[in-house]
């Protein structure tokens, strides 16, 4: 079990075959491209349940993954696959940056789904994009592209559904999207509170980094009461 | 002639009739959102002259303009529009800021023009959008913002066309819309050096408003220059 990259909140590692990866979630938080920076116990492990959870709910409705089984308590075996440097974000409601950025109040409902798009880059700290952008600088290809809109759509349609059997709005949330060795693309990395807004549907009161990120609560209660209800309404 | 709006370096004024307006061209320059403000002599009257030879070429080739005449030497008489608050961008090369955030060189060639949107709101700054945020926000509709993409594009055509004779690259430029009175959509606004950039095809001296915002030579020189030619090409 060989360290190949060490991200943020999660370190990727060798399976022994090269086709496959292990995929480890730490007990790490960051904030503000990593600026912010915290460990909190338990993490690793609650968002590897939630992850899971997630992604067998999207297995089941045809959403192809790179997820294959869990391997210890705060690890997973994936495919290995060549990720698109593309930070995938589907937005339900106005929040954070985006709202600031357009003089919204926080939550303000938009008229329909909005699909944006962030080039990966550490070093130009992953700006915001259009899809003109990210075909016309070739790092993805139009027909690539529609097929990833498509797919985060469908995504989102489901997670909205399960989100709201948990009595939770899903204001927005990050995902991300790699190719497989036979050219496949397939949803990748994770789905947790990390790269989610998860709003309580009653009191408005944040499951999410958010938390963290604005100080504006305990970050694990929330992430305990998400997987909770995820437990109850998927299992 | 009362004065209906001041722009950074542009004047509307009535003209009479509730349909039409008077737009003055000033010898303003302004760069950084105005923060950086100078005079040009002339200036007003050579973007007047460009403008006009730009919009007489491209209703030639059948596209709606609100320009009907000029008034005088720095006025011209147009169609009053409900201005769609966009920027629509398109850009054949990357240059500027575009450059700087997706970490490229000046003038990198791009495999195919971009279509790029700035919410047309002084106090955000006229923020970078996508498609999506345009019309999930209710900024535009789904079917005009692609009938004005559709047009960019050939007036992107039209114009990559004329400076190619003109001895000229045009890097990339700005252009705004608007719906007349019967709910059409048309061209308004200007086109000049202001809101392009152009470099000479030889030397790739800097031809338009980078002169004065990067302070890398004389405008007014740049500016008859761009004008100057367009008159042999045009005419």
């Amino acid at each position: 079990m060989n360290l190949i990259y060490k991200g943020k909140a999660k370190e990727l590692y060798t399976a022994g075959e090269p086709n496959l990866v292990l995929i480890k979630h730490t007990n790490r938080a960051t904030a503000g491209n990593g600026l912010k920076l915290e460990t909190f116990e338990e993490k690793g492990q609650i968002n590897l349940e939630i992850s899971q959870l997630i992604f067998y709910y999207l297995a089941k409705n045809n959403i192809k993954t790179h997820y294959i089984k869990q391997h210890d308590s705060v690890t997973q075996l994936c495919y290995m696959c060549d990720l698109i440097p593309l930070e995938v974000i589907i937005r339900n409601y106005a929040s954070g940056s985006m709202a600031k950025k357009m003089g919204l109040e926080n939550g303000t409902p938009l008229s329909k789904a909005i699909f944006e798009l962030s080039y990966k880059n550490d070093e130009l700290q992953d700006p915001f994009i259009n899809d003109d952008y990210a075909t016309a600088l070739n790092i993805i290809s139009e027909a690539d592209l529609e097929i990833i809109k498509t797919i985060a759509h469908t995504i989102n349609n489901l997670l909205v559904k399960l989100f709201k059997e948990c009595n939770i709005t899903l204001v927005d949330f990050k995902i991300e999207f790699g190719k497989n060795k036979d050219g496949e693309i397939m949803l990748i990395d994770e789905i947790t509170p990390d790269c989610m807004r998860l709003w309580d549907k009653e009191t408005n009161e944040k499951l999410d980094k958010d938390l963290f990120r604005l100080n504006e609560g305990e970050l694990i209660k929330g992430y305990k009461e998400v997987l909770k209800r995820l437990k109850c309404t998927i299992v």
